[in-house]
């Protein structure tokens, strides 16, 4: 989608200049806008000021600047940190804070009340893919919030490129989403860490493992889709690939990885929840029927 | 590849009819070749009797019937319980095993030993994709073992569709990338069984959550190959996303999930790691450093 006209006369402020504070922030430059930039500790706002953004020396003076402010720290202590401080939210009034800091619903939802009390127009977002991809179509962006608030301010968030979601009007449903997208993320990301240590172990290295564990990658989109109509049905069908397969598969990676020495207890936890559903009496269903067993009381 | 007038001449085995062998079984059928059938328990082979496959009375008359036999079941104590029989070790003398079903090298580097000794010729082998994709160029194979007898049977093999690729002469070698890859795998689907409860929780159907849970799979394929030079090089740069910033994440899913009273111990165990990692004194690295310090004595 193109940035009208409204979006590339509009102002910015971005707070937090980490690596994707800065991604933000570079693409709202890119697409025109006044960038007004701020972070706690100096210096990190060098480039984007080199690059036309304007470096604020406070965050009030930063907020000021806009009638729209993004918020990209860490989690929410950081955000309370920068924005719960009398300058700031005297600055704030009135005007909008996006945050865009992962962190929990109920963090979210904290926030919009304190937002509230003081007046200050508030919307809780989540990114959902890297730096890189940031002012790309690639670009994943979710929202939740008031959705005439939304509405105002999509023609800035479009100039971030990538695909925006408004997910509803109940504040902490992006930091819902967040949570558990991040949650398949750090623990694939862990698995595919895990994967790398014993692969060296036996002699493959990660470049040789790289191209086919992107192929368990491409496996996942179609699986996903199954495995959620799985969930959502209750069926939980093991017809093509039975829970007791499973186990049988990850005892192996367990037995190789501690053979050479290497910390398998990420694997050992899922293997045990796995096992727990086979010995409730499910050993023919398909591996999501764990999802039933996490939360059991 | 087309399948070759040797191939669709040609007469296979497969032992094991479970969704995989059924699956592999099938394909064969379908690409024309001579197809004989045995499973343990009987009853398996119903379906593909009525296609066209001989039906064996025993696993032993089944070898009998081809000069390459595909053995696919639950495991390797599996695979022994079938293959070393004195009647089935008679007949497969101066033939060829394939053995597809997964376990650890080392049970792969045993088969060939015994397989050696009694005078049978042995692949290595492992399936990477599910059983829709048999029979389809989607299908991922993975072979190890002499590469003479791999090249002398690969027409039979191309029958099975997808790609196919010899990993080297070391018997252990698809075994290994085969363990690897299944972590990658097996971590990942307890991720996203995990995320499916927490989503829940927060009242987010699987469904609702699955479009953007591909697009979590969809930022693996790049980052994997970062990753691996990462960890090939041993640079491990978090200047993208560094650990500490991965531990707060996984800090804000492991409280919303015990917060609804959902296990979060596989996360706990990977966020675990990770804080190691940065108290190892590498907070700046990204989080394939983990890989380091699993196998860290
Ligand atoms: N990087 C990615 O690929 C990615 C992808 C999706 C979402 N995200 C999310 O985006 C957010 C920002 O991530 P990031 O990658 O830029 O790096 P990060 O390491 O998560 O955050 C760094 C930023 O947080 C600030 N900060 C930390 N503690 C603070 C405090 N007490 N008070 C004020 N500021 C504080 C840092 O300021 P100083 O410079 O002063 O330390 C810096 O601006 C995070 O919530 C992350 O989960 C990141
Ligand atoms: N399904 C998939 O999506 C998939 C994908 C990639 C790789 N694989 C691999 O393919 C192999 C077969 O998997 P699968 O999906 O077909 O199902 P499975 O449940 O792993 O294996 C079932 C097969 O193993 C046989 N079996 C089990 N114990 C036995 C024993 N003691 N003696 C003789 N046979 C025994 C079963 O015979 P009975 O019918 O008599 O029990 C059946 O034929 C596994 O190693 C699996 O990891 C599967």
């Amino acid at each position: 989608m193109s940035t009208d006209r409204s979006a590339a006369d509009a102002a910015v402020t971005v707070l937090g200049l980490g690596p994707m504070g800065r991604a933000l922030a570079g693409a709202f430059l890119d697409a025109g806008l006044r960038t007004t930039v701020w972070n706690r500790t100096p210096g990190r706002d060098r480039e984007l000021v080199e690059r036309g953004a304007v470096g604020a020396g406070s965050a009030a003076e930063a907020v000021a600047a806009s009638a729209l402010t993004l918020v990209c720290v860490v989690n929410y202590d950081a955000a309370d940190t920068v924005l719960r401080d009398g300058p700031v939210i005297d600055a704030l009034k009135g005007r909008t804070v996006v945050n865009l800091s992962a962190d929990t619903p109920d963090r979210a939802r904290d926030t919009a009340s304190w937002a509230e009390a003081h007046g200050i127009r508030y919307l809780d977002g989540a990114i959902m893919t890297p730096t890189p991809t940031i002012g790309t179509p690639a670009a994943v962006f979710l929202h939740s919030g008031p959705e005439d608030l939304y509405r105002e301010h999509r023609p800035v968030l479009d100039a971030l490129g990538g695909s925006h979601t408004h997910l509803g009007d109940d504040i902490g449903r992006a930091a819902a989403y967040d949570i558990a997208l991040l949650d398949l993320f750090w623990t694939a990301t862990a698995g595919f860490a895990h994967a790398l240590a014993v692969a060296r172990a036996e002699g493959v290295t990660a470049r040789e493992l790289a191209p086919f564990a992107q192929g368990i990658a491409a496996i996942l989109p179609p699986l996903i889709e199954e495995w959620a109509d799985d969930v959502d049905g209750g069926t939980f069908s093991g017809e093509g690939n039975p829970i007791t397969s499973a186990v049988s598969s990850m005892a192996h990676i367990i037995q190789t990885s501690e053979a050479h020495g290497i910390d398998a207890a990420v694997l050992r936890t899922a293997e045990g929840q796995a096992r727990r559903v086979i010995g409730l009496g499910h050993g023919t269903d398909g591996f999501m029927r764990v999802t039933e067993v996490l939360g059991r009381r």
